[in-house]
């Protein structure tokens, strides 16, 4: 792993490395994701079906689109009762984080009658993409459904593409049965997406969907947004960890790896005040390339975006992390939460010697559905915020109106609206 | 203004005809606006300036580029003594409200020593769009601005195209003296939407794009959407009057008519249990018509999407409300806040009969951006939520991990990422 010295120069390098993993455009992709999406819209369930025998050459219909209650309770049996178990808890953890993301309705009244208010509900269906064969994460199902339960989605649709043969991944649907789905679709890529949007025969018009998915899945997304809200558009995975001299670097090692090991688009970049940790960590991580089972995809990865800087301060280290907005952020420093309160933009943080990153990925509660190359300056986990609506609340009282009802008609005029004037001064024509 | 008895059939045409004000596929602008971006994002302000003098007629400059003080103070001239105070007043009850959308950074704690938490921190800069000449609303300006500023954004920019002597409207300004923008720039349309989204020499990049605009304006948003955040994509206004026996008929008239005046495509839709009702506010409508100065777009999108629908009963009413999911929704019914407990979808709400929309536009403090055309059912009004990021915290203790340690590190394994496992493993080698 490269390790150069932490300056402007190669900060900005980096920053332009990252970027290059979200080229601007795909046009090739675009045309045909915008073909798929209008065949669906125009032709529903005949379109569906077409694409699936086509693209996951399965011969769905009306009768096996839906998985069934036996699919699931044979996927339980194929799964060892240790894995099922942790599934359970880590859903439990899930649920616990995210209920304290809940939010009231509220409402603020004033002694003339008059009352403003914003009133918290959820939406009313949800749809779950989730991609199949090997990137069908059963711990990417519970991210994305607990909130959506927690928020008091009451019906959550599920689409996941089928093997050949007409199954879907046990892990799959075991996590969606112990998160709360309602019902699952064997469809998959734009197709399903687009059936989300403006619904078939069979798969019904959802509010909003999230989930992970290949380009042709991302650029449906981003296509039917307005139709139907979307999370944010994943990009690929990333961590920074962020260390003194105080860090154990066979630990650090350990964490830049195992993001590393996702794909070889993923980024690993370590900032360290500390010339000595540097060189210890990219010792321990050549050790460790020699045992683990993913390491071809973890060279490639760290050859293409695997960073080790070592800065003259921890001040410019904080500003270059600040500029990444790094989809995981590890902080071990002597005081990591002092460390953190210069934090501005990162997806999630975790902190000290014991907080390592795939502890959130699986277990402790947080989501692990993040914001990705440098959008957390902007956007934020995935939360039970992504599947309420807020609704403003308006009642004034025939004396609360008739005290400012001169300046409402003012404002209007001078914005040339007359018939909105007119709507106020109609209350009080008889009062003059 | 035509007068139907609410039935499923008559329904289900209501929102056929309104979605058609949402064609699916601008194909024909898409190509011009992702030329406008690439060639910004590329040329920076020389493109950014050949676009402004070609279509604004305004040859710009890096010195001519930025709004001076000097301009500002010119504004406030032009406008009126009470037009500026009642600017300022409304800006205080935008800001009273929005005030109340705040949230706190919360942590939460275990005895073992773990921490789990949600920060909430403002994204550090925001840019705003308004629209020139008769489209430039100072109350958009004011509503757009004002959350931003609650929320904490250091850095609050606009870009508003110049008319062809290089001026911009005074109420634009004002309005965004006191909302409190830093900077105001001279360039519009989809151009300055790329130039906010990638940076330009002259106009920075910003984390978030808000405000209203043309449809290029609109499809330059959503193809930026990702390389920065937007708000949701406004259509036509709308309003929904839901009324019983008892609303004053001239009242709701004269509410219908303040939206129907914005533009042809505006909808303004009345759903009563009351045929006398209907038939009074049928001739109120009339008679309104004889003196409003914008009455011939008036009449046209009454025309297009007014309609007044009679309902056997409030049920019916409410599910044709719901499923409208109208931007305003005005309740004048015998109890109102009894009625809207019913209410599923809807931007805002109005309740009682001096709670004319208006009110809501101008002055009452709640935001007057809000969902349109049936996006209420997924979409929020804009607000502090908007203009704020989330970050995760978690600090587990040796003692926390320890505890869960093994089962992290099947998921783990189920997941077939060993580094992931390795990454916990190794903090517990030397415990076995």
């Amino acid at each position: 792993m490269r390790t150069v010295k932490l300056t402007k120069e190669t900060k900005d390098e980096l920053l332009g490395n990252l970027l290059k993993r979200n080229p601007g455009s795909y046009t090739e992709y675009e045309n045909t994701v915008n073909e798929i999406i209008s065949n669906v819209r125009e032709n529903g369930d005949k379109a569906l079906f077409d694409y699936t025998l086509k693209f996951d050459k399965f011969d769905v219909n009306k009768e096996t689109i839906n998985v069934t209650r036996q699919e699931i309770e044979e996927a339980y049996k194929e799964l060892s009762d240790d894995f099922v178990e942790v599934m359970k808890k880590s859903a439990e953890n899930i649920r616990v984080f995210h209920e304290k993301q809940k939010r009231n309705t509220w409402i603020d009244t004033k002694e003339d009658g008059s009352i403003l208010g914003q009133r918290i509900l959820p939406i009313e269906i949800s749809g779950v993409y989730v991609p199949g064969g090997k990137a069908a994460y059963p711990s990417s199902v519970l991210m994305n459904v607990v909130p959506a339960k927690v928020a008091g989605v009451e019906r959550i649709v599920m689409c996941t593409p089928p093997s050949k043969d007409g199954k879907v991944n046990a892990g799959t649907l075991v996590a969606a049965d112990i998160a709360g789905v309602n019902e699952i679709y064997k469809v998959g890529g734009a197709q399903a997406i687009a059936a989300m949007a403006f619904g078939t025969d069979s798969v019904p018009k959802v509010d909003k969907i999230t989930g992970p998915g290949n380009i042709f899945v991302a650029l449906a997304k981003k296509a039917c947004f307005g139709h139907v809200s979307i999370d944010s558009i994943a990009g690929p995975s990333e961590i920074l960890v962020l260390t003194d001299e105080t860090a154990n670097p066979r630990y650090v090692a350990a964490d830049l790896l195992s993001q590393a090991e996702h794909d070889e688009l993923a980024s690993s970049i370590l900032i360290t005040t500390s010339q000595n940790i540097a060189d210890k960590v990219s010792k321990e991580i050549d050790e460790f390339l020699k045992t683990l089972s993913r390491s071809e995809i973890i060279k490639k990865s760290l050859e293409n975006y695997g960073y080790i800087f070592v800065a003259d301060n921890m001040d410019d280290a904080i500003d270059a992390a600040n500029a990444v907005a790094s989809e995981h952020l590890e902080i071990i420093t002597k005081n990591p939460f002092e460390t953190m309160t210069k934090i501005k933009n990162a997806g999630a943080i975790f902190l000290g010697e014991y907080s390592s990153e795939p502890l959130g990925d699986y277990f402790a509660g947080p989501n692990h559905i993040l914001p990705t190359n440098r959008t957390a300056r902007f956007f934020s986990p995935l939360s039970v915020d992504d599947f309420i609506k807020k609704t403003s609340i308006i009642s004034y009282s025939k004396e609360g109106l008739y005290k400012v009802h001169n300046g409402i008609e003012l404002f209007a005029k001078k914005e040339g609206l007359t018939a909105h004037a007119n709507s106020i001064a109609v209350r009080f024509e008889n009062c003059k």
